[in-house]
């Protein structure tokens, strides 16, 4: 075995060669970061980190974030070094087709992964969103004698993760909520793709954190001992999140390359890989070699971790004799069921033509069904009072009141992002952020990533059209239909009135598999009369015929989305005067319309029938996938303008006797 | 008149009183800033702006930028006092139809409007490419004893500016950059949306800025003396861009409402707005009142800034005499005219079956034609070495050499899209940035921006598809075509190889009207011999036939871009091996394509060829449009993976077989 002055650096220098050796072998990767970040890693998990990795799912184990994903050697390998169900062939197959040991961290495909991480910034916020679940948790179950919710959230961030706004606005966030059982390393080695962190980033990060009332301290990322001590006074610091600024060195122990950008983002090349085994003391072979003393040492965290959970399950048994409801309520949420008759309380809303904005008959529904979804949290990018969606009976989450369920973001759409993430990755909470559905453009890398991981995320965007009115271009949303749509297994859906409203919000609620979005108007659209037309509850199947031709022999069909869906009903009745056939289909969800089977697809929209004109107050981007090269779009293939509503409306084409002249020109009539 | 113990009061009181009017009689907007900020904006409009009201394109003006453009009524009311073409009548027609007064100032609208503003923290970033336009300017064009350029950039920021990510991105960079000239008055009111700051913004923001290396300075923004002082200090502060915080009132004057969250963001009402003006000592009818003393003061701006501009003009006819060439290449730039011959150094690359990523033919055809277009500038939010975006022959551009062309933005794509449009802004130079492809999500805000204010700005948008490998679907774009393709006056470009690439940038550099992202691979393409195929130079037109079907009768159209045309080039010659006569169209920009005419467009895609295979490495959303009902698209409904480039590409379908089979599978052979 290597000589090593200690066991503390054989342990080490098994995650360095270790990554080193995957990134070789995939010709690929990044072996900088966990190299220079190994030591500060290492202490933090084999003797801070609260986990079992044989369960990595314990409920009140500590979360690790590695926001700088770049890194994910240095993850796998504690992961396997610690005793993950993540074997020593994964980290060999590092990078490849159908390996747990992608590119990137993803949570979900990797036991012990908490996050998928690479999007600079993210983690950071995850990791914010994470301690914000724990604290509402903590204040909802917790009981005097009881804490069944207790543990802290740790992250390793980067120079680059740093520079990102997106952690700027967490920052911030979790300086003002006062999270203190948050506690993030820096690995701040000075280093980024470019070369030297000089050439851009030379502001005082230690001080920005102090102005986010962040506790921040420095030390010497290499030195084991000051980085406990750091990690003893974040923990021992309750009211601050904390900061360690660790300053290490990229690539540690590569003669060559260490301290260099050129040990950040490519393989060493083999024989930097033998000078690096060679300087630090290790056998050149065999490669990802793992001393049994080092295995022996990083896999005490087995028995540790069964010992600290079985600690907890005992207690989590004394508390569910005391307090058998919140107990059974806590095991329903951490297996993401609802509630039985959550929706009770959910009105029908009665037919009225003046009718309601749906960003208003959502706030109705929200607080309806609220009472009932004690664990649904969440609220607005300081846009509460026009989203609608400030819960009653309850107060502001804030420091001190953290069983509170209205969350003021501020003005921080993509933080807000990053955190609802963070929130369903930490599991138990249904979460759920609003703003005006423009400024998704702020927040879109965190909604992809909440896609990718497939997080039930729940978005409520208002404002949802050029419909906006007065407020103009900048915010009246064009193209972000078109562009949420085209994010994988993000569903999209924009309710027609007040009850296809209630019918989204069911949805949205019982979607597991992936963010929701809902696209609300801010002005008043009819409430119409189901006992005239389809029930509202064809909306779970993303399209459906809402209206059928008189004479049940369409000549055309019409489709709509949301406040549109007035104008085609309305066209319909006109068409029918100068004997057009039409059938109106709302159609508020392509995405739960596409799962539905071919059958249902085309009984709503029959092949045979090619003359189809859809309406929608947005670009027509991806449409001609229902109307075809013979069908027509109503859309907009421009930005809005600033005046009354139905004054753009008219303007830009959203008419009925545009509808109409538009309908009659496909069939020819 | 009014009493008013000062003429200076009387000055602001216009001000308050013409926003509350006019956000009273659009009966929507936001009198709270205006009311709040009037002191300081006059403050620095009448005693510091260098600025000509009657040439408002005067290319040394000093620059303003209302970053809280909701404030408009604040930027409306001064550009109306102090003599721009904004007459009383637009103020009184405030954000209706076709007024040159909406919501949001947008820039190219209103005389006057430096930035279209609204998204919150954009304005801050435009502020910042503005100030380095400004240095980079003078360090091209001054010379001893000649200053031509030399001005300052001034904006009001708000509570939601700074809490925005964009903004501490720029924030921190300006600081980086020192750039002394750049000045902000922040409208400290402690208002926002949902009530207090308080609610989510308790940091420390003058010790944040400080961290950021900016000079921050504490005031009464009423003031007018300690405004005025700290004007003069922080011009007097030549290295670090300063940050006046400035405490002011929302609402000011409004008896039941200052200070209040109501006062943001609705108007007043008319008691309300009868009681204000009573306050104020003002009449109450007429509304839109503005004495005549107020305006001959305001109106002194007109002989003032014609005075100061003419002082300018003659200095540069000295200057002109000095330096022909230099006068003449700066009146160039400020037409946005190119030189001539710009392109004469852009190569053609010979065909190569093993070929060149366009990334790298990028790299080579920006460094071509660099030398002979000088300010062309910009860089990569830190990945220079991916986005191969590297200027040779030129340094860094930094604080002491603002001459240089390399600009290291940092991982900041959203500050990046900001500074950009600020640059563009600005006029006289070509600017220019790059990150990957994925995280174009991180700088949409600003990207469409540029798309509504037409900004010339270009992206460099690198590793383009699954084609980008190991890193895995957090870095694999998927659908961000899509997603770009769908903002109005937004050009795509994805070329499929060199020879395309090239001609792409030609595109770019030419295109005034809107931003143009160009969409790289990674991986190596291959370099076409355009002696068999059709020449890249039909990348103009958007789509061209590269390839017809041998006998000149298509009974399929494949229709590819980017990487994916080698397979359709490719199943063309399998194909026609078993009599399928099949024509390739090479699709790089839909957006050129649909810019030419019906019988152009018909020539490439005749209507009745219906069999048609569209081959893209992202979403099929909007391929339907080309395709119709009865084509097919193969595309990716799903996200990436992480493994080696073709390992992924034959898992997910993008091979010749699969083209192929799809492509008899349409022609039912």
């Amino acid at each position: 075995m290597p000589h090593h002055d200690n066991l503390d650096q054989l342990c080490i220098n098994t995650i360095r060669t270790l990554a080193m050796d995957a990134v070789q072998k995939a010709k690929s990767g990044h072996p900088g970061l966990p190299m220079g970040a190994a030591a500060m890693a290492y202490t933090l998990w084999t003797r801070f980190l609260k986990h079992n990795p044989a369960n990595p799912a314990w409920p009140d184990r500590d979360r690790f974030v590695l926001s700088a994903g770049h890194g994910s050697m240095l993850l796998y390998s504690l992961l396997h070094l610690t005793g993950y169900d993540l074997p020593l062939e994964q980290l060999k197959n590092f990078r490849q087709w159908d390996s747990l040991t992608p590119g990137h961290p993803e949570h979900g495909l990797t036991p012990g992964v908490e996050a998928t991480a690479g999007p600079l910034g993210q983690g950071f916020g995850n990791g914010v969103g994470m301690a914000i679940a724990e604290r509402f948790l903590a204040a909802y179950f917790n009981r005097p004698g009881h804490t069944i919710v207790d543990h802290y959230t740790y992250a390793i961030v980067s120079d680059g993760d740093l520079m990102e706004g997106v952690a700027s606005e967490a920052a911030s966030l979790a300086g003002h909520l006062k999270l203190g059982k948050l506690i993030y390393l820096y690995d701040d080695n000075r280093i980024s793709i470019e070369g030297s962190t000089d050439l851009a980033f030379t502001e005082d990060r230690g001080l920005r954190f102090q102005a986010y009332g962040w506790h921040v301290q420095h030390v010497d990322g290499n030195d084991l001992e000051a980085v406990a001590a750091a990690l003893r006074a974040a923990q021992a610091e309750t009211e601050r999140p904390s900061l360690i600024v660790a300053r290490t060195i990229i690539g540690y122990g590569s003669p060559h390359k260490q301290g260099t950008a050129e040990a950040h983002g490519e393989p060493l090349g083999e024989d930097e890989v033998k000078a690096t085994k060679e300087a630090l003391g290790w056998p050149l072979e065999p490669a990802f070699y793992v001393p049994d003393e080092a295995l022996a040492h990083f896999r005490q965290a087995l028995p540790r971790g069964q010992e600290r959970e079985a600690d907890w399950q005992r207690r989590f048994a004394a508390y569910a004799q005391a307090y058998p409801d919140l107990a059974a309520e806590w095991e329903r949420a951490q297996k993401g069921e609802l509630p039985s008759g959550w929706d009770a309380d959910i009105p029908t809303f009665p037919a009225d033509p003046k009718g309601v904005a749906t960003r208003t008959a959502s706030g109705t529904v929200m607080n309806a069904f609220a009472p009932r979804l004690p664990l649904f949290i969440g609220g607005s990018a300081d846009l509460a009072p026009s989203t609608r969606t400030l819960l009653k009976g309850t107060g502001n989450f804030a420091a001190g009141s953290y069983g509170n369920r209205n969350m003021h973001f501020g003005v921080r759409e993509h933080g807000m992002g990053a955190l609802l993430n963070g929130m369903a990755l930490h599991c138990g909470v249904i979460p759920f952020g609003a703003t005006f559905f423009v400024f998704t453009d702020y927040m879109r890398p965190a909604i992809r990533l909440a896609a990718i991981t497939r997080l039930p995320v729940i978005y409520v965007f208002t404002h949802d059209s050029i419909g906006v009115g007065e407020d103009g271009p900048t915010h009246q949303p064009v193209e972000h239909l078109a562009a949420l749509r085209a994010i994988p297994y993000m569903t999209v859906i924009r309710p027609a009135d007040a009850n296809e409203t209630a019918v989204a919000w069911k949805v949205a609620i019982e979607h597991q598999e992936g963010p929701v979005a809902l696209a609300l108007t801010r002005q008043n659209v009819p409430t119409f009369d189901r006992t005239r037309y389809a029930s509202a509850e064809g909306l779970r199947r993303g399209a459906y015929v809402m209206a059928e031709a008189d004479n049940g022999k369409p000549d055309i069909i019409l489709i709509g989305t949301g406040s549109e869906i007035q104008l085609v009903v309305a066209a319909r009745e006109e068409l029918a005067k100068k004997g057009i056939a039409a059938r109106v289909v709302s159609m508020p969800s392509w995405e739960l319309f596409e799962r539905q089977s071919q059958a249902y697809r085309e009984g709503v929209l029959p092949p045979g029938i090619t003359a189809r004109l859809a309406v929608e107050a947005g670009v027509s981007q991806g449409w001609h996938r229902y109307v075809g090269l013979t069908g027509d779009v109503i859309g907009l293939e421009r930005f809005g303008a600033s005046a009354p509503y139905q004054t753009i409306m008219q303007h830009l084409g959203f008419t009925v006797e545009n509808v109409v002249a538009r309908a009659r020109a496909l069939v020819g009539k």
